[in-house]
């Protein structure tokens, strides 16, 4: 048996469902969301205080593993659950999107998606509009962010590294379009990643207990191709589907995508939409029926010192917080919360001390996760749709930070 | 009633004590080290963590909570314990090394004392040699490393400055020389020092529940300087000695100040060693008679992977430890080192992560913590020269990191 998924309850009128994940390491309650830990470590902190803040599974980047520190030493070392000392559910991506991030990204200059990529700015001196990544029928030649060198991924090599990580969820070798792509090249792109997640397939094997492989739906900003991906997806004896690659440009493209391609889905597979996480998006996309998501976001953000709070984000860094008192969001339960007025925290921010993106970062994760618990519940007492509107109306109050 | 300092147990043929001072925020059980939180935060540390380790004071730098976010505003949101969420001892420094580590030592060159200070090197471009600082009767004016802005300290100030933050313990206001300074200069400072230290103490005033102050002796690395001061001191009603400024040239140089000075002391006063933290340090001084430390030491090498164990400090960084397993110190109590291989750490410093810092801290101030421990428990057992024989043959054993 791979990974258990049991619907426990769907609401009514919508795609919205509470359901879990059973793997390996332990029980996931959806929707949930997975916080990001690139490279071994969700970013200021440590795996205790991730089960403190109620974290269910992590996704760590199979990309940055590969060159950092290598798949081969952490299987020495006991995999990645031992090395970083988590205990939980542990997820991995395919390394296709950094793929896309070094690559075709920066070819096409997509600003927001490239800067999306934490090496992108910190790569050796190449020109900006260099190709950096060449995808073949093989697999996506790349060079390291690192130190420039040549490397290979190949739907064999990132099974191959996934299952040395020794992850609970892995999921099938992408390439990932720009937004900028072509139909055209849109298209043949999808048909080179359907033959990559067939071999994705064949590459996994079967029989890893308490381990599931999920597929991943491409397609583009394209109705035709998002649904052929999904549907040929659904064919395939994939424990779970993942929807990656562009979603369009805007947040109602995306929407719209979710629309075109759940319903062509297996009810009985849990759908994890890749690199999704913020509050309106993660109501938007669990109606449509995302069961789970993983982003950068809330930590990325946290470290800037931009912090959630039930009326938007706030800039702690704001002139405006220097002697203010009280919490970063009155009632919250995280430490920073409950310890440090919003002065000592602006104070730790402007003298770019640690410790404020430490708390930072529990904060902003304490909430989305709290959030998450939120949204169970109110799919459990069919109340989803009323928390949603009181959450979002008071949300996008302030929504300028 | 200021502070009560009591001494509990002198070790039999030596000035080595174990004492207990209490303030208002509580015991301290000495000799004792405190962790240098120099920015109203222990670099990548919460409180809690503090309290874990065993921290029973810490040491808040005045000369940069002056500069940033200013002791108006620590006053106004209910001081510093507050502020930093504190709960138990703190003891601030008067602001005159600072003074001295951006006037004198720049000008000198020094370059260990002058690297002590972390803004040295963020300096607004300043020819090396210009003099930063200008001490005069009044006090030191000195250019902010923050802006350049020239700002002033004086005794009078300095004590305010402590006062408004709410310090348990201050020290009086002093110049610190350079190890380079001449015997008529340190001489014509050190008269200047005292003067300060009898305006330090009637800005002081009297009545401070709870709070002491420390006079603190200078003179350089001159015996009848030394002399000299520490009777001064000796004869005036500070709760407690500080000792400091230039130690010397050389380890022996220090403890035969320490020889010189401690002495003239009265025994029913704290004394306090500043800026001292290394562990063969520590038993020397304890040796000597002296109760409590501060040193950023600990912590700052912890930052640049340079771990304490049993036989040495090694550095974490080194490709040595790339896939070893095992903690940094077999049977050390540490988070770090119950949670994390050796080869785990050394991955979060390649990959510059925030948590590499944060456990290489906790694990840093552990080790001297507990350290200053087994120090308490073998004066009270009359076995501290066997400790620190048998300590520091083990500690001299890898001293290359």
């Amino acid at each position: 048996m791979p990974i258990q998924f049991t619907v426990r309850h769907e609401l009514a009128g919508s795609a919205a469902r509470l359901g879990r994940i059973v793997t390996a390491r332990g029980t996931v309650d959806t929707p949930a969301f997975f916080p990001v830990g690139t490279q071994a470590t969700v970013k200021t902190l440590t795996p205790d205080e991730l089960l403190g803040l109620g974290a269910q599974a992590i996704l760590a980047n199979t990309y940055h593993l590969f060159l950092r520190p290598g798949p081969d030493l952490i299987e020495r070392l006991g995999g990645l659950h031992r090395f970083m000392a988590w205990p939980r559910t542990l997820m991995t991506d395919s390394g296709g999107f950094q793929a896309f991030s070094l690559g075709l990204a920066l070819e096409h200059g997509v600003g927001k998606i490239a800067s999306m990529f934490p090496g992108a700015a910190a790569a050796p001196a190449q020109p900006i509009k260099k190709k950096l990544a060449k995808v073949s029928e093989t697999g996506v030649e790349f060079a390291s962010h690192l130190d420039g060198a040549r490397r290979m991924l190949t739907p064999e090599l990132s099974i191959r590294i996934q299952q040395q990580l020794g992850a609970d969820l892995v999921v099938a070798f992408d390439e990932c379009t720009s937004p900028l792509s072509s139909y055209e090249y849109t298209r043949e792109a999808l048909a080179r990643t359907h033959r990559w997640e067939l071999r994705s397939l064949d590459a996994w094997g079967a029989g890893h207990p308490g381990q599931g492989m999920y597929g991943i739906v491409q397609g583009g900003y394209y109705k035709d191709l998002r649904d052929e991906s999904a549907r040929f997806i659904a064919g395939l004896p994939f424990d779970g589907v993942a929807i990656g690659g562009s979603l369009g440009r805007s947040k109602s493209d995306m929407l719209e995508i979710l629309e075109w391609v759940i319903p062509n889905l297996p009810v009985d597979r849990p759908r994890h939409l890749l690199g999704i996480g913020e509050p309106e998006d993660l109501f938007e996309c669990v109606q449509r029926g995302i069961d789970t998501f993983d982003c950068v976001s809330p930590t990325r953000l946290a470290r800037h010192g931009s912090l959630y709070t039930s009326t938007g984000r706030l800039n702690i860094k704001n002139a405006a917080y220097r002697s203010q008192t009280g919490p970063i969001e009155e009632g919250c339960g995280c430490y920073t919360c409950q310890t440090f007025d919003r002065a000592y925290l602006r104070h730790l921010f402007v003298a770019e001390e640690i410790l404020g993106y430490r708390l930072a970062t529990l904060h902003n994760l304490r909430f989305i996760l709290d959030m998450m618990a939120r949204i169970r519940r109110s799919i459990a007492d069919e109340s989803f749709l009323e928390l949603k509107a009181s959450f979002l109306a008071k949300y996008r109050k302030q929504r300028a930070a």
